[in-house]
């Protein structure tokens, strides 16, 4: 059975694991204070070109949004974001549950813009019972989208700019960062990524380990005991070097990087042959979640040689799908995908 | 100055005072077991010709909405609601602050209609992921809504067959309860509400009373240790009787439903006028809340000598504004708001 | 039958009810933006003799509790009280209901002291695990305490002191405020009590009126947004001039003060029968509520005639119970009481 | 430098690492729907000789206190804990920041008993307002305690009584379960553990693991949508393998029970030493924490060549310290020990 059901299906990278066999004797700190932790704080610092960084580690997305989420929020804000945003519709309403509100606006492809950020702030401040309603307190976006999709540098320039305006911070969700920024569309790197927002975290888990996200945040703004805030939320490993070691391996030799690039390259041969054998996409995304409309009987057929995501219904006879590559994607997968399709 | 600024400018309806005024000195057992109290459950009960009813007194609108909700949902459910629907815009995020998403609908005229609502049911639980989602676990609507308009029975029927099927509560805020139930336009009675949902309440601050709702669950199903919840929410009154003494009065000589009528023949009166002057409605409301477009110039002369309630920019030149009326307004109101119109 | 079970069996006081009467049909702002919320703030302020006090007002006790505790802590922090604290033992998890743990400290006759809160500040601070902990974020006491005893002025400066020392708000619990000044043995007055802490409440359901505390933030130190914070927690009242008009009555004419005392005499009396009748007292408390041990049978026989409240225990054969005196009793009804002891 | 710091020094087993190397490029579905969740599920139910046991895989304790309790309690419930447990003092207010109390017995050794729980149910139900107060809804211990003491069979028998008798569940945490089965003091099997609680957990990152508790629900009582609950709280790994990997090499050839079996013979060799040598013991615990007091000069000696755990000052001149062993323990290190000591 081939897989292209999502990009968590393989562990770690080797390199990660090696790096895990290679210290797994060693007797360390716990939580989160021993020397791969620092390690691994200090390359990803590097690799931000962000001297104001300060960096944690979290197991998975969710857990990373709502602590970060719940941490700079005050109790009486709520988060700005798309409809389409993950912590919207499936994070089983973590964010909510910590007490605070999600405020969405429409999407666009998965993104929402600055000048409906600034309209619905306006309008919010404007309103004459405002204390009645929820404090938009930060704005949230994903990186690339849960769409796949990209926004612009200057796209982000302008939100950035806004949530500076209004003094909210700007959080940038980055469980696939990785395959954001190596997708040829893309005019972000890390380093700007770092200086646009306030806080964002690279995702391990879907690009590369076990299990992980980096936090950053990047102008020495962690918010107040917010190791006291991560144990709280059960989110505290005990043994951080799970966590430490595999960002210090991610984050030597360009490894992050050149993985992420090859999940790129793996995506775009498939969009390739999509292409060629006639596929309609359901959204264009440069990144490594590729949306294809099927129809029906085509898509149970498939299904027994491939494994693939459904993702909604298109119409009563199609449906639309989701194909993922991720850096544990081979060429020869993609081979044998194109005969199938 | 001329008051139409809301339904809750003036103290209680001098029936209901002077109850208070009657039973000052009594000494009296608290937290609602005293024997007004009782009277007013067993008055309401008859009013809602519903044996099965149990009946709780609290203080405000957006604290019953916050107790009964939390009480009655699942901590990996959410309440479904227009997005108009008070509970969404207006209640600071109470609801969230307790745990629960509200989940939204499009709302029509404030309305949210049992297809859509199924849909929403269908597409979730045919959902593969929907373990990942907040489950939809309770349908709120306000009667009347947001904008002053109605639900039909036949709307209301069909919304609560939705809710038998997929065993969720459905539950109406009445804050505005009389003023709907008397409208000419109503096709419901008190005993309608009570058969067609799970839990109602029976709005007082807005219908006569200086505060205090009735909360009505109508088939024996108040969630277990509902008074605990109450006094964990700090809803509970030392001096219960303050609000069953109020619903004793209410309820005594058919009064809560005159003085709503009242209000609704002040409205007609009003909307005569308005269609008379040749004023445009921004909606068609045929309860106590008139929302009415007007000349951004005309507003801020009219605002001279009467108090409204600005609601929202209609565009560059123009708003949208609430005359609401009441039990409390009098014909001469009307007649003096005419002079300035 | 004598009713000596709380203080809060009766109404308001008749001059409050009379205001409440009086001022009933004025048309008047929403939400405690009323003359009436005003005019009782300026005269709080001067009985206060606090230039910078910001005053709010609530329904109930456990409502300002919770409020004002969670609007004051950070997320990571709890609230050091007393064990015997009512927010620890009688309003059904409220604190922690809103995400905050109640750090209880050992109680002396109600109280606790300043050593044994800096104690528990240093151990806090000085154990190396101490972010794994819940921080002591502000200390709670009530004056007077549960058990109706009372803080010296000496006693009070010192807790002020070690507050200010670890920069916690200290905030005083005034339930039965009125009773706790009145009493002979107290060396404080209003305005040392707003000197002494950054918050506290006015207690008005057990003195003198229908619902109703008067929180008084006493360095202009009101949490950012709390009128929005109070909404979330349902305890905004529309008619917010309910509790205005109530608090304007008690602060004119010195009435808060006068009804205060005239309960402390009524139990001066009560102690006097008690004393002369051979009662054994359980504690020794100088204001409004008196603790003794009663023989079960003499208790059972006394029910007959008078309602008092069996507080706990005492032996197999002795319970413990309360007779609460109160702004409404009458000299008459200690004469009867004495009657049947 | 030695380390008996804490029993989370090393990474994973050997035995366990192999696995995870071994499986790492296999495409495994997502979630804990992979076949080694599912496999080391049926072990771990062999193991526990409970057919009706339902298991579920986190990460770490303060997690699977927090996810356990929060989706067992209702709202208007706390847990009863020893005063020295876990989830009272060392979890960042975890409990509390899900609404729950923590409700407080004293500790014996860090242990609760049966007939103390009992009266505080006895008592909570007999007092007459107890509906003001927080439900006790869960009965919590540690196995071995926080102490590193044990329940006998017999204690553990008595408290599931008054659970089953007042039909609250019994938890036991576990984070160290293996050291407390392994004991010599021990008189229980895990099979005993199973039938004698409602939900236990079987800790991993203290015994063998990287990271990972195996949450056991022994009666087919999992709370419903219980994955919904885990990802609500952050605590669902997208590849949950690394924790069904890791539980299914632990649970293959009776791995967990010989290294936990090694770390209670160094503790032994330990206890010897420290007798031998005359040390004073805090308490006596038969697993595989040892609680010592030192003179303190003597304690900053040992400090230059050991690394050991400051505990709580005993008085001016002593400390108590904790030595701690566990599957990583080698006995060279015991003997090195001994030489520095």
């Amino acid at each position: 059975m081939l897989s292209f059901n999502c990009d968590y299906v393989a562990g770690a990278h080797p390199e990660v694991l090696k790096k895990l066999v290679e210290t797994n004797m060693e007797f360390l700190e716990g939580y989160g204070e021993d020397i791969y932790c620092k390690s691994a704080q200090d390359k990803i610092k590097k690799a931000c070109k962000c001297e104001n960084a300060d960096i944690y580690f979290l197991t998975g997305g969710t857990q990373a949004n709502s602590v970060i989420i719940s941490s700079l929020l005050n109790s009486y804000e709520g988060v700005i974001s798309a409809d389409t945003g993950h912590i919207n519709g499936h994070e089983a309403g973590a964010i909510e549950y910590t007490g605070h509100k999600v405020i969405t606006l429409p999407n666009y492809d998965g993104k929402i813009y600055a000048d409906e950020i600034e309209n619905y702030l306006k309008m919010f401040y404007s309103n004459d019972s405002h204390s009645h309603m929820v404090f938009p307190g930060m704005v949230y976006i994903s990186y690339p989208t849960e769409y796949g999709t990209l926004y612009s540098k200057n796209e982000l320039e302008k939100i950035s700019e806004i949530c500076m305006t209004y003094k909210i911070p700007f959080f940038i969700d980055g469980a696939r960062l990785g395959y954001g920024l190596m997708s040829k569309q893309s005019d972000l790197t890390l380093p700007d990524i770092a200086k646009l927002c306030d806080v964002f975290y690279i995702g391990g888990t879907k690009v590369g380990a076990l299990c992980g996200e980096a936090i950053v945040f990047t102008r020495n703004n962690t918010p107040k005991h917010f190791l006291t805030k991560i144990k709280q939320h059960g989110a505290l490993l005990a043994k951080g070097r799970l966590l430490g070691v595999q960002f210090d391996a991610l984050f030597s030799n360009n490894l992050y990087f050149d993985i992420s690039k090859h999940a790129i390259e793996m995506a775009e041969k498939l969009i390739h042959i999509l292409n060629e054998k006639g596929y309609r996409f359901f959204i264009k995304s440069p990144t490594n979640q590729q949306f294809v409309i099927l129809d029906n009987k085509k898509m149970n057929e498939l299904r027994k040689n491939v494994s693939f995501c459904f993702w909604e219904k298109y119409d009563e006879d199609h449906s639309v799908v989701r194909f993922a590559t991720s850096w544990s994607t081979k060429e020869e997968d993609i081979e044998s995908l194109k005969s199938f399709l």
